[in-house]
Formats: C-alpha cells, sequence, structure tokens
C-alpha cells in the first residue's frame, strides 16, 4: 500500500466551524456569547459533546482525576504521541473561540487523518483541560498544571469556587472525576492554537502569529494612606492627598513602560479612591499595577522602576504606602525550532507570520518546561476576547488550524 | 440710670461650653460625635433644646414655614437687628462644633446682656437655619436661602430626602412647621462665628480668623470612555486607557491649581475606573474636579485651563468624554468693614488676626448680598470637621465668642 503523503493534506473548515458553533450552544448566553464556566452544567455539557465527538473519531478517551479530556489516536509506531491542547471552560461573558478552537482544530487534525486513511509515524492526542480561564476557581490554567506537576493533585482537588464549591466534588457531580493519573501521557510535543486575544496580528496586517512564548507577569497591589480633609478649606501645600498620589503613579506607570519600550506593558487597571466624594480629599487609595514582559530582565527593571517612582511620589506627597504582589510568573519560552517550524509552515502555506509573544497565559507554558512547545495565533477582530463579541474571521480560522495540521504531522514523523 | 459701658463685658466660656455639650447630647453618636440631620428627631430635639434657652432668656421666639428659629431681642429702639446666625443640623458623623457654636455664642451674647443689664440701641436676633448642611437634603444653606429669597419657599418644601421624606412633612412631622413668613426680619447686619473646618489658622498659629468671603466653587464631573482591552495582549501604543486618561487629568488639575496659585485650591475627590480589574484596561472612567477659589476671575480661569489639559489628554490617548456641571457659585465677598471691624476687635483683645477667605459654605453667604455681613473663624484642631473628631479648644472658643460679643455690640450701638 502506498502511504499517501501527508503535505496535500488540508483542513475542513465548515466541519471545524460547524463543531465551533455546535459547541457554542453548551452556555450560549442570549444576545451572543458562551458562559461555560469549568465544571458547571454546561461545562458538563460541553464536555460529554467532545467526548461523543473524540468517540465517533475513534480516540481511545481517558479522563483523569482533575478532569482533564484526552483523546488518544495510535500512531504507526508506540512513541511518545504529539499532543494538541487547550481547554473548553470560559469566562462568564466568553465567546466561542477562546480555549475551544484549538481543542476543536486538535480533533479536525483527526478528522482529516481519518478522512484520508493516513496513519503518522506518532501517536496523536487531542486534550481539553480543565478550569484554564480561572474565572471559577483560582489559579488559572490549573489543569495542565496538575498534568505536568506543577500544582499538586490533592491541593487542587480542594480548591473552591467562591460560593465554597469544591473541585473535587463538581468533578463527581458533572461525571468527570476520572480515574487515570495525571501526567499519564508523557507528550513528544506540545501545540496549541488559539486566538490572540489582542489586537496585534489585526493591527499589522498578519495572518499567523508563530508565538515565541509568554510574557512574564508581575502584579501588585498599592495602598495608599493620606489624610482625609476638606476640598475647600485645605489649601493646596498642606495636603496629602492619597488620590493624588495614586494618580501619580499609573502616570509614571505609563512612563516607565515607555522607557523599557519594547514590547514592555504596564496597566493600572483598579483604582479605587476612599471616601470617594467630590469635596472630600482622599483618605487612602487602591491601585494595581500589572506588568509584563517576555524578557525577565527587563521585566525587573520596569517592577525597579516603578518602585522608584511610587516612593518619590509617596515622599513628596507625604503619604504612606503599602504594597503587595498579587502574582508573579517569570516569563516562558518556546522551542525555537518548534516556533520556526510554525512559521516555516505557515509561509510554505502562503501566510504572512509575525513572531510574537504571548500576552496572556495558556496551558501550552506548562508543558514548555517538560518538551518542545509552542502556540499558533490567528487574529482577534478588534483585539476583542473575554467577550460575547470575540471574533475570528472563517478564514483566518481555516488558516491557523492548516497551519496546526501540518506542523503536527511534520513531528508526528519524526522518529 | 447710668447704663453699663459694653467694652468691659465678656462671655461665660464655662456656660456657653456646656451648651455646646449639652446640645451635642441631641444625636450622640456612641464613640464620639453627634448625628443630627436636619428634621431628624434628634433635629426636634436640639431645637427643643435652644427654644428652651432661648424662652429662658425671655427672648421673643419664632418660627418661619420652612422651620428657622429666630429668638429676638428688643433693643433701645426699635431698629432693624443685629442677626447672629449658623445651624444646629450636622452631617451623619459630625462634631459638637460646626454650626452648634455660631448659635449658642449667639445665646452667650444674649446671656451676657441679660447678666449684665446692658441693653443695645438695636435688637439682636439669634437665629439657626433649618438644614444648612446639605446632608439630608439638597441644597444646603437651605434655610438661609429661603429666609433670604435666594431659594422659593414652596420650591424647598417639595423637597424630598434620598428616602423620599418630603421636607414640608417632616417639618410639620417634629413641630417646626412655623407660622411666620421667612424674611420676617430685616437685618441690620450679619455675624456668623464658626469653626474653620480647615488647617490654616492652626498651621499658622492664629488665634482668630477674620472671613472676607466664601470661595466661589466649580464641580464638574467628567467621564471618559476609552476601550477596554487586555492588559498583557494590548500594546502600550495601541491603547485608549480611560484610567490613564482619568489620572492624567487628576495629576494635571494639581499642576493647574500650582499655575493660578494664591488660593487657587483643586481636588479629584473621586476616580472611579470600569471593569476595575488588575488585568483590564480600563473602558471607562469617572472623576469630578471641585475647584474654588474667592477670585471669580482665577476660577474661571482654572477652569478654562483644566478644560484644555483634559481635551489635550483625551486627544492624546484617543478616548471621548464628557462633562457636566455638579455645582457653580460664585464667591461671595463680605463687607469690608465689617471684616476690619472683626479684625480690630480680635487685636485690641490680644488675639492674633488672620484675614482669610472660607472654602466652605455658610449660612452667611445668603445675607452678604443684602446685609453687611461677616464671619469669625476659630481654629478646628488638625484641621479636621464633619468627623466625630471635630475639635476646637475652650481657650479659642471663649476667644472666637468674644470677638463675635464685642463687635455685635459695635454693630448693635450703631444709629
Amino acid at each position: 500500500m502506498t502511504h499517501p503523503t501527508f503535505s496535500n493534506l488540508r483542513i475542513d473548515s465548515d466541519r471545524l466551524l460547524g463543531r465551533l458553533m455546535s459547541l457554542g450552544q453548551d452556555g450560549a448566553l442570549e444576545g451572543g456569547g458562551v458562559c461555560r464556566l469549568a465544571l458547571s452544567d454546561k461545562d458538563k455539557l460541553g464536555r460529554d459533546r467532545v467526548v461523543d465527538w473524540m468517540k465517533e473519531l475513534g480516540l481511545r478517551v481517558t479522563i483523569d482525576k482533575i478532569g482533564n479530556l484526552m483523546g488518544f489516536l495510535p500512531g504507526r509506531e508506540d512513541l511518545s504521541p504529539v499532543v494538541l491542547g487547550s481547554h473548553i471552560d470560559t469566562v462568564a461573558t466568553g465567546g466561542l473561540y477562546d480555549g475551544n478552537l484549538g481543542v476543536l482544530a486538535g480533533l479536525e487534525v483527526i478528522s482529516v487523518l481519518k478522512d484520508s486513511g493516513y496513519v503518522p509515524l506518532r501517536p496523536i492526542v487531542v486534550a481539553a483541560f480543565t478550569n484554564e480561564e480561572g474565572a471559577r476557581f483560582a489559579p488559572d490554567m490549573l489543569g495542565s498544571a496538575v498534568d505536568r506537576g506543577s500544582l499538586d493533585l490533592e491541593t487542587a482537588l480542594a480548591i473552591k469556587d467562591s460560593d465554597g464549591f469544591v473541585i473535587a466534588e463538581e468533578l463527581a457531580r458533572i461525571g468527570y472525576a476520572g480515574e487515570a493519573e495525571p501526567g499519564h501521557i508523557d507528550p513528544y510535543c506540545f501545540f496549541e492554537l488559539h486566538v490572540e486575544q489582542g489586537p496585534v496580528l489585526e493591527e499589522e496586517g498578519e495572518q499567523i502569529g508563530a508565538v515565541t512564548g509568554v510574557q512574564g507577569i508581575s502584579w501588585t497591589e498599592y495602598v495608599i494612606e493620606g489624610i482625609s480633609n476638606h476640598a475647600g478649606t485645605t489649601p493646596m501645600r498642606l495636603r496629602h492627598d492619597a488620590g493624588f498620589a495614586a494618580a501619580s503613579v499609573a502616570v509614571a506607570a505609563r512612563k516607565v513602560a515607555e522607557e523599557i519600550g519594547d514590547g514592555q506593558v504596564v496597566t493600572v487597571g483598579v483604582n479605587e479612591l476612599n471616601p470617594n466624594l467630590v469635596n472630600v480629599i482622599a483618605r487612602s487609595a487602591r491601585l494595581t499595577v500589572d506588568m509584563r514582559n517576555i524578557d525577565e530582565q527587563k521585566l525587573q527593571q520596569a517592577e525597579k522602576r516603578l518602585a522608584e517612582e511610587i516612593a518619590a511620589i509617596c515622599k513628596a506627597e507625604g503619604v504612606r504606602y503599602t504594597s503587595r504582589t498579587l502574582a508573579r510568573f517569570e516569563p516562558v519560552m518556546f522551542d525555537q525550532n518548534m516556533v520556526d517550524l510554525i512559521a516555516d509552515v505557515a509561509m510554505e502555506q502562503g501566510r504572512s507570520v509575525r513572531c510574537m509573544s504571548s500576552g496572556a497565559g495558556h496551558d501550552a507554558q506548562m508543558f514548555a518546561p517538560v518538551c518542545p512547545t509552542a502556540m499558533v495565533f490567528v487574529p482577534s477582530q478588534g483585539g476583542i476576547s473575554h467577550n460575547i463579541e470575540e471574533y475570528t474571521s472563517p478564514e483566518d480560522i481555516k488558516a491557523g488550524a492548516n497551519v496546526l495540521l501540518q506542523a503536527a504531522l511534520t513531528k508526528a514523523e519524526e522518529k
């Protein structure tokens, strides 16, 4: 029997889009968008649907103890598999694409193989990880973290949501407390196709992002304590205005981003004054600073510069401040050969490519320390994500899934 | 009968302090401070107490249709009276002094006259005006505004508090819907002794403030609309950050105050971001700017400069904004002869004096357009007011009340 060459294989974008729309019905919101919080009844419906598709495709389905779904397609040899993974949980007002695209594009790769009769050298696994969003249970990327051992299973199972519901019980309730040990699959490499969730590809008119890594994240909360006083009777020179200090920090944060340049982003997303009244100088302010960079050294430089700025601002205004680290993750670098492979495949397919870092966290980053890992990004219209208006065009979805298909099959033929 | 000269008369500070403490029991809060919101049950108790004192002193008590209390002491001739007025309503967490001091110092002036047997040429009226604070019913200075005709009686009676209770009904309920027409007393001049509610006298080591006027007030609300986006995936150059624009406005507001200088105060007391999340660029921000100056021209200059700043900031960030005037009052200038009289009397009594403007509104400003008017300020410890920790020392109260006594009697001897 002559084995067909895989380079001519192409995904069926109608089938992929059809599955995206079908999955989007589980938790569909009136007016558009999806609410499929992890381990909710709607998540169960979505999982059931994905498991049905996996079974229809003849995959061997396993569910591990943290609820991660894996569909296993045997290869010509019993080697470690190429894993194509993402998630199907959403935020409370999510869209059709975030996460879902990566899982269903994986199933589309399997479908193409089934249709063509082509069997790759290595097995291929399609994975859907539990609670990537972190919208119901903290931390995010929970299932992939447990799979890769960076989060302990027992700890994870005991985590509660804000209403006190425990992961272990919710898994059992929806029938997804599996038997398999997390990490039972030892991946040869890991791919994740995902929507960009940002505006860069669209703004620059590029079709494919070859993701080089995930930015390091530094979240700090500052609480500034000044002296509350009457807005009319307190001369400017006698003020200790926590609100003015907080505003000055927000302005300084932008300045730090510009100084560091080169991909450094800084956001003051929270700024609250107390008592927050028109005619009262604020007694206290709480603000958060979110800083990200793909370069750990530069991220540290940004942290240091901001710390200098806030110290100087608070000294000048005569206010006190405390700071608290809310989150700190070092940048994750993806495998250069994998990134090159994605870029090469995309260009062979006539797509324009941008190498870029991810500003958001993804399941793929949990795999980067243990196996060659990379991600494919497709444009998000308007850069909008975590929003019912999240949208990626059928053309871009098709382009991204074809890159995933060819890159995955290339790796699946490696001995 | 030899008429005693009034220049040797002095107030009895123990009696005045005793009345302040007694009145502070009506609405006393556990832990200190007073809650005696206008037309509440506690306000009724306070009013009853003041009326009892007025009657004990032999004053003719009238209550007008908006609930203003007046105690009338006849003079040697039937001339227009010297009015000593303030208010006894408080904010929800108020102190013992704000307003109450002016009313009770007026009663103390009457008590001194009664004790000495001295009858001034002109009548003296002690007045307590309804709802000066505006803490329950808007606007503030309501009773004095109705008395002076700048607010229509029918309009005022129909005003509701936030729970829907109507002034007319609340006046009737507590027994203070009087028969007298507002404005039935035509004042020869008006004095108000008040705590400074700011830190200037204390900071500068002065004992008496001779108040030259009340600052003009300009309150503007700005709503800035940007584009919400992911804090990690949105490059700095593609941001339209409402939070950054709001912070920049708050910093610019301080700059405008410094540019105008010379008593200009600017406060951004409200600053709210939406959605106010660590990792989301703010879609919108709402902030308020409170600007005050005793000089109308300079206040207009400050308004103009801030408008220029916010337009430039929002243009640079690519965000839209709307503005809404929440309040606008022109400055009120007190009568220069009255101000000089207060300063002269204070210096004759060995007190240090500062001529100063009031940053807060007072009943006196309603009288300034119709008769010679001025205020006496005494220091507020720490500049604190509208707070249960409001405090003015017995020594300062004594000094201020003696200035009021001598200034009022000087005017009361004018033909």
